[in-house]
């Protein structure tokens, strides 16, 4: 017992002594801080940033977290029930761009069913209670068509347009033929009315058999998703297979290729497709080969980090980096791996109301972390 | 539709031909040739071998698995229910040393409770049935004191010694007053009956304050544990926290000194305990500093592997390869990273009875990869 009582007083101390503690990581063009925010997370997935203070974080396996400026985190009460099997779960979360007058957030997640699992986005307004938050009003307001069995690549990020609609992104379920099926939202990105309905403007009208949700097809498995914060375009990064894990920037009706084109091969070794190019279908701005796993990106605006100004950060699940990338507009002149020292998967990179940049570690040990320049 | 058809085609195609496709990955003493047994898996933690052929799969969110020789999966029923969190889930799976005659499996895994989580062990039949097997008459026989919440450090790793008694890892659920508190099955190996209950000789005998079940304490994390082939000696590896992952055969009674003496550091840089050695507390045979985080382990025999002879293999998670000790009695000489270019997490690798080494990736799209020599 004495042990016990200690041990819950070290535990407290160290809590309290978390925002304090930090380790300086070198890069080629400046040297950042890492400052743990919180750790103990379970496979964390997205982070917002509220604008009174303190984050919200998706859990994986189905919780969402509220985390206090001091790093505490309560849980967050009605969230969707989630289909956590293998890459699949409680997955991106955004704010309202009016979020200080109408409290709204999204949600996408996997959502189970007998016939299978696919890709949902869940809508509900957040309300302060005792020591934390909860969500009430909640509604799934977009559900993916042809569910299937399987934990494989649910995608899926979502960024709001400056014109207010939600660019959302889904993967093809471990089955490639989903991505060239425009009449399958899988393998695509999706654009929605905040209500989760087609928004006005989409290929559809023009094209026979695109589902009127679908602005682009041919995306394997696209894990990060950010608008570009002078040119207003979304930019999108996915998952190749060991190799071609791409940067697009996905326009109305056009198709990315996959599986017919990919920088990449298959994990066996096996050839993917026709080649790297074809009539019809668009290349990527960038492409990593072999794969370095990419999720979450944002990019760098502001002052704080002079050097990395207009910069494209992108997090590297197997490449275990924080990968920065250098633009000259729409080229990619340089890269950078960053917080290779740190040795874990980064799952989600933000900028924070701040000007400064986040990392969630993909880990059952998971951690916040502050980039302090 | 018609591409639907086409793709499910190609996946059947993919499927069948998958004990074909194969890479190859040099080493410094040989070169091995990657098999993938089968694909898709969900965070897979642990894998066993039937007598007829086949595998059992633990995935951590809480499917038991059944792998045909052919790398066809089809789900066991009958698991317990799994508090599937952070680091927790459906972990270890053995067979009794009996199994042709009693068909009997043991199961570790994370048990929920309102008072919070902790590790439980669960025995059961494995009975065949159409297409597959299930399990029948499944009890929890023996559950961890002292729930906590978190998703923190569970463990745990089984591994029968050869008189019949099973070894069972726990790790400190995050408290590492936990590991040194005699009373608290948490940070400890125990060692148990095939029922069970405390095994006879347990140093309870002779100690007070110690619960009957505990062999040794003084443990953070040990998710990996394996029994000598020639000694009958119980070795385990456990993870650290920065740093001071280690390699330890624990004997009755002794600490192995978490978190009073470590090699690490705390991942906030700051100095754990008292520093690396105190007198009444154990040292490891090996450790790593800074952490390759260690999950599974096996003693290569048989004449598979010719220049791998008696060497230890332990899987890396955050290190991203399989660790080959060679070792000279109780002494580590040499160690060479294999499976570097694989760029996965590994979760486990065992020695099958074909002589083969099998390695688990730890990942949502988890493979099971035989290495041929």
């Amino acid at each position: 017992m004495i042990l016990r009582k200690i041990s819950v007083f070290t535990l407290v101390a160290a809590l309290l002594a978390a925002g304090s503690m930090a380790t300086t990581a070198a890069t080629a063009r400046s040297a950042v801080t890492l400052e743990t925010v919180t750790d103990g997370l379970s496979y964390p997935w997205s982070v917002a940033f509220l604008p009174d203070g303190g984050y919200l974080v998706t859990e994986r396996d189905g919780l969402l977290k509220f985390v206090s400026g001091e790093g505490h985190q309560s849980v967050v009460p009605g969230t969707p029930e989630v289909f956590a099997q293998g890459q699949g779960g409680l997955l991106d979360i955004v704010l309202s761009p009016d979020f200080k007058t109408d409290g709204t957030i999204f949600l996408s997640f996997s959502q189970g069913s007998t016939e299978g699992a696919g890709t949902s986005l869940f809508r509900a307004r957040l309300v302060s209670q005792e020591g934390g938050y909860r969500l009430e009003d909640g509604r799934t307001i977009f559900t993916g068509n042809n569910k299937a069995y399987g934990g494989r690549h649910f995608g899926s990020r979502l960024a709001f347009a400056p014109d207010g609609h939600l660019f959302m992104t889904i993967g093809e379920r471990g089955d490639g033929a989903r991505a060239q099926d425009p009449s399958d939202h899988a393998g695509s990105v999706l654009r929605l009315t905040p209500n989760g309905e087609p928004a006005s403007g989409n290929p559809s009208l023009e094209r026979d058999g695109y589902r009127p949700e679908i602005w682009s097809i041919g995306h394997r498995n696209p894990q990060a998703a950010a608008v570009h914060p002078q040119t207003g375009e979304l930019w999108t990064v996915e998952h190749g297979a060991r190799g071609g894990d791409e940067v697009n920037i996905p326009e109305a009706g056009r198709n990315y290729g996959w599986p017919v084109i990919s920088y990449g091969r298959h994990y066996s070794g096996e050839k993917i497709g026709e080649g790297t190019e074809k009539e019809g279908m668009e290349q990527p701005i960038h492409f990593w080969d072999p794969s370095i796993a990419p999720s979450g990106m944002t990019f760098v605006t502001g002052d704080a980090y002079p050097h990395w100004q207009g910069n494209l950060l992108v997090g590297a699940l197997r490449g275990q980096h924080l990968a920065r990338l250098e633009l000259d507009g729409a080229t990619v002149v340089s890269q950078e791996k960053l917080l290779v020292d740190l040795g874990e998967r980064i799952r989600d990179v933000r900028q924070g109301p701040d000007g400064f940049i986040y990392v969630l570690t993909d880990s059952g040990d998971g951690r916040l972390i502050r980039l302090k320049p």
